[in-house]
């Protein structure tokens, strides 16, 4: 059993990634005007969060520049718009999604107001996925590799992955629950087969959750108190679907002084209440709860939310067909 | 670490309670109507849910008859209009809050469709709620002690606490997270204590979660993993303030085949949807994250509300004074 003091402590190793530009803005389109970004950056600063992930840089050959907002591309330019140089301890990040990405949007990094490209990868794209952090590390970023859909890769696939990871320049690996699937209990587990390659190959661990069955927090402190030392979150668990671990819990339940909770508050007060009541929809309901427990991709339950049904019932039966 | 295959057997010794009339209750002062409460009933038996608690049996010389509804008082006639004599394998309970209680409420269990009695206690209350137990008891029914806000007791008043629980001829001894405050690893911990005395005095264990920092299905399934046996659920998490572990979580969760998701679906679609529309507020929010986390009673929170306050700094600062 884990020890209650450890609750107390802090393992002064543990960072805290801000992922909602990025996985919130899958629910707005990445549609935030500046004075959000700004205010985002500011609060992130200010509670003490280590890294703020800028949204996707996905490529312009593969999405309509035109029917997004622009942190689903967020440019060296975009960000610096925000930032400036960013002269703070906050650092910052951006996501490329394989296959959805292009190498030579990233510059070298010496150019760039970017520490960390994390790579988001399903097990399939994994050759892909380390082209493209090798090329990140060469151009002198931190990188990551955020291996999506845990719950739908086999174990020996998943040995093989992390084999294939281990040996690559990456710096940390993550854990991510897509669909909200995971128990505490089997986390526990995953996290162990993890443990053994990132000690093999010195690497850090991730924990990415989402909330299908109120878990994104659960699973996240577990991860924690399990040795995985980044930990992401979302303000008010803005991101797909059923959202992910809130911010608010994981800083309130982080014993290092240097986290703090009122800026966390005052930026849920004056900006994420707002966006809200203009109608934006996330978060853990029913349907997620559905899709989770299923361990199914919730575009099903998302279209179901767009559509304001509430047919619980047909929705789960046409879910076990 | 527990191990992943006990995710796909069963313990065929746990019991599922639902307590959404009892703790639901207290969002909408039990004016739950008789459709609403046989539609419930009959959904739990077909949910192969063990026991439904039928409300409170508060004493009217405590209460005022006329501010509530029926769920409050719970008489055996109240009972009898929705049940019958109750032939199902569904068991029936309700609860008696100490010092809101009159021994002299309670039939003998020969004339009565309640079979058992759960006792909500206090750890300063003990003896009374001893008294009330030993009387319940001898009257022939099943026998609960539900020890609130477990997270304000000392662990030396718990150890003698549960030794004199452990000494009545009470069944469950219910561990009961009132504040939402107790994380997963804390709660191992605190069962581990718990399990010490009901190995030793024979009795089992309960667990009753809030989702103040949504944790109560998380804390419900720890419990569970670790041994603990009677699981308390409502529909939708209704309960007090941040409100209950999720039944449709936690039926989801459960592996053995005499529990059934597409009724609570149901039930969920057609009556629980309902109250929400009518207004009837209840659930995980902001302010109660904040209470749980300062490990505080959740009635400042319940205020900041029913006022559809969303000045979460201004709280929260209250909160620390």
């Amino acid at each position: 059993m884990k020890q209650v003091d450890k609750l107390l402590g802090y393992r002064s190793s543990i960072k805290v990634i801000d992922a909602t530009l990025r996985d919130g803005g899958l629910v707005n389109d990445f549609f935030f005007d500046d004075e959000f970004v700004k205010a985002l950056y500011k609060t992130n600063i200010d509670a003490g969060v280590d890294y703020m992930e800028m949204g996707y840089r996905a490529s312009k050959k593969v999405f309509d520049e035109s029917k997004f907002g622009k942190w689903k591309f967020s440019s060296d330019e975009h960000i610096r718009e925000i930032v400036g140089e960013n002269n703070t301890n906050l650092k910052l990040a951006i996501m490329a999604d394989i296959g959805r990405h292009d190498k030579d949007d990233f510059d070298q990094k010496v150019n760039s107001p970017v520490d960390l490209v994390r790579v988001a990868t399903y097990i399939h794209q994994l050759p892909e996925a380390l082209d493209m952090i090798e090329d990140a590390h060469n151009k002198g970023y931190e990188t990551s590799c955020n291996l999506m859909a845990l719950s739908h890769v086999q174990e020996n696939d998943l040995h093989a992955g992390l084999e294939m990871i281990g040996q690559s320049p990456v710096d940390t690996i993550y854990i991510v629950d897509s669909f909200g699937s995971i128990y505490p209990e089997e986390m526990a587990r995953v996290v162990n087969i993890f443990a053994e390659f990132a000690e093999k190959y010195n690497k850090k661990l991730g924990i990415h959750a989402h909330n299908n069955q109120q878990l994104a927090f659960a699973n996240t402190i577990e991860a924690c108190g399990d040795g995985v030392d980044w930990l992401d979150a979302t303000y008010l668990s803005m991101g797909r679907g059923a959202g992910n671990c809130a911010m608010e819990l994981l800083i309130g339940f982080l014993k290092n002084p240097k986290y703090k909770e009122l800026p966390v508050f005052k930026f849920i007060e004056e900006y994420m209440i707002g966006l809200k009541q203009k109608g934006i929809v996330w978060g853990y309901d029913v349907q997620y709860l559905m899709t989770g427990l299923l361990n199914q991709h919730p575009r099903t339950a998302i279209a179901f939310t767009k559509d304001k049904r509430t047919d619980y019932v047909e929705f789960f039966k046409d879910l076990m067909l």
